[in-house]
């Protein structure tokens, strides 16, 4: 049975709100960036690649935001609407803003580096006049990035974003996604995860991030499951807290928990998997399946992705997850826990 | 039977967080400003005024706020020392914001006009890691004036202190208080309002408040009373609407709405009876009081500081306010009211 | 023989840029600002000021300025306007400036302290746009006080001002006015000052203004007449350094020297003189007297206005300045001294 | 004999004050941005290439400037370091800036298009207070480029360099390279332009900079020679005023006017001619050579370098442009003109 029971009746899949932003990867790997000669441009930012990987796997999927009002944010556009992501609700940067822009240094496959362009940045442009009530009424899911509320107009853009998504009914995803840029002190990271923490019905995000949104320090003693239950009692189905390479784990409102591993796959990069997972994570959610079933393919989709130099370009198809999942049958990558266990 | 119960261990009664300001009011009556000669100098704004009002009632009052590092500031300090305004919570703007000025023209007895001073404002830097959570917790009542959450980082000050208040059981009345300056849009007033609103113990506003916390327009159709359900839903306990010189109405938990008209008395100037009503207001619910002798309290009070050059200078003792009622019992200013009457 | 020749086909004998303000006087004398009950309201700034003093003595006057588009804005330009100074070049400020404000604190007669509001003030920005190369060709003197070069745009403002008045042979008076705010460094207001030292006719300012505009210390042991003759070599003519209560020192292209003393008078309070100073000397220039006669005109202007309560009000016709000479005349204000004598 | 003097005791040949940027070059050439695939990173901004390209023909070069506190400033720092450019007076900036951007399109050998990163960009932090006096007097040459006036406190830096460089006999060259980026108005951009080219000793731009420099439009009438004029008067030795592919004119103080056109060599991309043009130019100065041949050796070099994919990597050695020219001997480049002559 699903865990989470979608309005069927809502035409669009998925709507993303945030930032798209333009990833330069290194040719050149195993070197400071400073050291390398060129890079490949590929469309990131992680609401932009799950856009990408949502829609990869077959979903209607439309995207909220702001972009340059320049070749840049024509990239985008285009990029989007050559896949049938529906950029309606996009709209372009009106005092110069740039698109944000990151810069990748390779320095090893477990190891990478990124330096952000961030200043006058395009995506945190987008305003609550901007958000349309009937667009978002009409979608199955709201994906909220947490880098998005780091500051105005963009911040109230995503507020009113959730308040519609909450008088129609529309599931929300918040994916915390914290990037330090932009953020004035630690209590305003906390007041606005929280306040969006309290509102969602999915919550994902490292332990690092569930910290910040708590304001406290990374030895408060608290357990995940404290944490998970927190937001359950707010109102969230599902909560998800990430631990790096030693996995994570899915908690659901009918109280289970399960631990996912990664596969063991040759890596090229360390980062993308994030969006990888999150992409097949809500396909599985929108398709109605077990949360293992959605879980596996999650993990699955991240394996492919890190093993490859970029992370839009690089999202697959439904099928060819299930043949990864089939190929790699001997992991075990889901493990079922009690629900006060750690890892 | 008192509409709101107060946690009688928290020693202080009020703590208030916003703008304190220094108030100019021409003592040349009845032209425009720009041919006034000379002002008195008060300490104003609307939690400063409340501040001053409850405190003179006899209630142990504390301020949360930021106020300029010049004699400006001293005066606001000195002021609230003098009568033992708690001042352990106010802090000094750091980067030369002033203190915000209000010149008052006063045209006739019911026409006035302001001219704010709202550029680089001391009050709207109050930043969230300015507020004790402890000394939220000991309070019975916050107050919370919306012109605080007109930018950051006043507004996530306003925000953490609710949050404080709501874990530790602190009843929150939510002033609406509208100014125009410093807001972006109306979706920010209206995100930012049904915010607090849906937050709140109390909320009292004029019509128009209502209408722009709502993002609705002046001649939406909606009943008063129907703003007043939508706020009990979401956990208020006494919804106050008012009109100006057609009178306020206040919508209780209890189902019962009240008429309150003003008292007939020699008008000096047209403002200042919101800040004699909260303060009076507050002081009845406080004294655990029906809400009809706290509303015949209110309105009294307001009566009394509008035939007043100042507010905060104006605010009368519990026993000056009930020498006022004896004096007018004559007048009848609060009538039952059916719940779906208008006014 | 006069020091300056102006161009006599000029029709307007002066005109001024920079701040007009709005001063509060306290009424109540002798104590601190946070105990003043009451103020008085005056036109203020020291170019405003001056800009009332030369019409008071009779000259054709206009301002370039920019003020708020409230009453204030409005007090000040009907001020003008009733004395005939010409405000056909001055603008409203456009996006919520307000005029500056002056708060005295009279400590003493010989001890004052100022609160000044000058967070998004109007007077700086007025554009280099705004500012009519006809209108400045037609003037037989541009006065520019470097208050106005604090920041853009008022500081190209002044710059585009200057270039069209020595383009059009129109003398230009550089009144230092240094006030610490908005300046972000000592070399910035070194390279702007000494720009328009550079590029003036005549340049006034208090010994502490001319370390600043040469970036040295206080004690850098640089005689007064080795200023006055680097700036002589830059063009000037007359270069005044004042030194407060010991006098001033009036350097002439004819290298000449002269004392400036105060007269004895009962002081009511200690600012206002300069401007009065400026005001009379600027007048006694342009009726082409010698400048011993300039100067006593000035100093004794200076006395009048700092026996009364405000400065632009408090402004002199001749005849009364006159009269205050003569009344006076037994005591000796102007000393002629060697070019290399110190004060 | 020589056009300009050098105070041979000065160790240092030219200092440069402004931006250095990194430079993406498409490796997919005749393509819309948006379509390309692979970008080389090369170091540009105009004065960063010519810092690389007077010290590849041999010259001691310095840079005052500031770079970002990530891998891009690293970037520049070691590239300048490996080529022995004295980074001494390089600092990082403080507050988050960026490197500027410049990613270029080259849609086809005559035409191209570039899309800049110019917002919060740390070239324009460099402070005047980062300016050293002494570093200034023991150079050759200042070389100014006007993008390091749009704005404060960088503009503040380079007004403070030709201060110092006009106290200690330092000859300044002024390359205007007008970039639209920052500044606010016409009538700013000419007002620094003109403030520094009446202190230079040598000015360099196109006939539209000029234009912006006079605030003239462009169909003026005002000829070439009037402008060159004008700056001699100001104290200008040299103005070279540029014509696109109609080639430049360069007049001296010593009335001879000299057209210099290009070599006929294939295109690879349209731009990154202007620094070439400028190093040898410089360099031949540096050498005492007649003006004659110093532009033979700008025009030569500004060839060999749009024939090569990178701007700063592809500057030449002396000999290589010397073998250049002897190739190339057949072209006539310079021809004398009569002073009012036009192109």
């Amino acid at each position: 049975m699903a865990v989470i029971d979608f309005d069927q009746r809502k035409k669009r899949d998925l709507v993303l709100i945030g930032r798209v932003a333009i990833d330069f990867n290194p040719n050149e790997l195993n070197r400071t960036l400073d050291k390398v000669e060129t890079f490949s441009m590929y469309l990131g930012g992680s609401p932009g690649n799950m856009a990408v990987g949502v829609n990869k796997l077959g979903k209607a999927v439309g995207f909220i935001g702001c972009v340059s009002d320049d070749q840049f944010g024509t990239f985008v556009l285009n990029y989007f609407k050559e896949r049938d992501i529906d950029v309606s609700q996009m709209v372009r940067a009106k005092n110069g803003e740039n698109m944000g822009l990151t810069f990748t240094e390779i320095s090893s496959p477990t190891d990478s580096q990124i330096l952000m362009y961030r200043n006058g940045v395009a995506d945190l442009q987008i305003r609550p006049q901007d958000v349309s009530e009937e667009y978002i009424a009409n979608s199955k899911i709201l994906l909220i990035s947490g880098t998005a509320l780091a500051t105005s107009p963009s911040r109230e853009a995503c507020l009113i974003a959730v308040r519609y998504a909450k008088k129609h009914h529309v599931k929300v995803i918040f994916d915390i996604d914290y990037r330090e840029y932009t953020w004035k002190s630690k209590e305003e990271i906390s007041i606005y995860y929280s306040l969006l923490g309290g509102m969602s019905d999915i919550v994902i995000g490292s332990r690092e991030e569930f910290d910040l949104m708590e304001n406290i320090p990374a030895d408060s003693g608290i357990a995940d499951h404290e944490l998970a239950e927190k937001y359950m009692d707010l109102g969230n189905r599902i909560v998800i807290i990430k631990h790096g390479k030693k996995g994570s784990i899915a908690y659901t409102a009918e109280q289970q928990a399960f631990k996912v591993d990664s596969y063991h796959i040759k890596l090229l990069k360390s980062f993308g998997g994030g969006d990888a997972y999150g992409s097949a994570f809500v396909y599985g959610l929108l398709e109605g399946w077990k949360i293992e079933d959605a879980l596996t393919y999650a993990t699955a989709h991240a394996a492919m992705v890190v093993a490859s130099h970029s992370c839009s370009n690089a999202m697959q198809t439904a099928e060819q997850i299930k043949g990864f999942i089939e190929t790699h049958k001997d992991e075990k990558v889901i493990t079922k826990l009690n629900w006060r266990d750690t890892i």
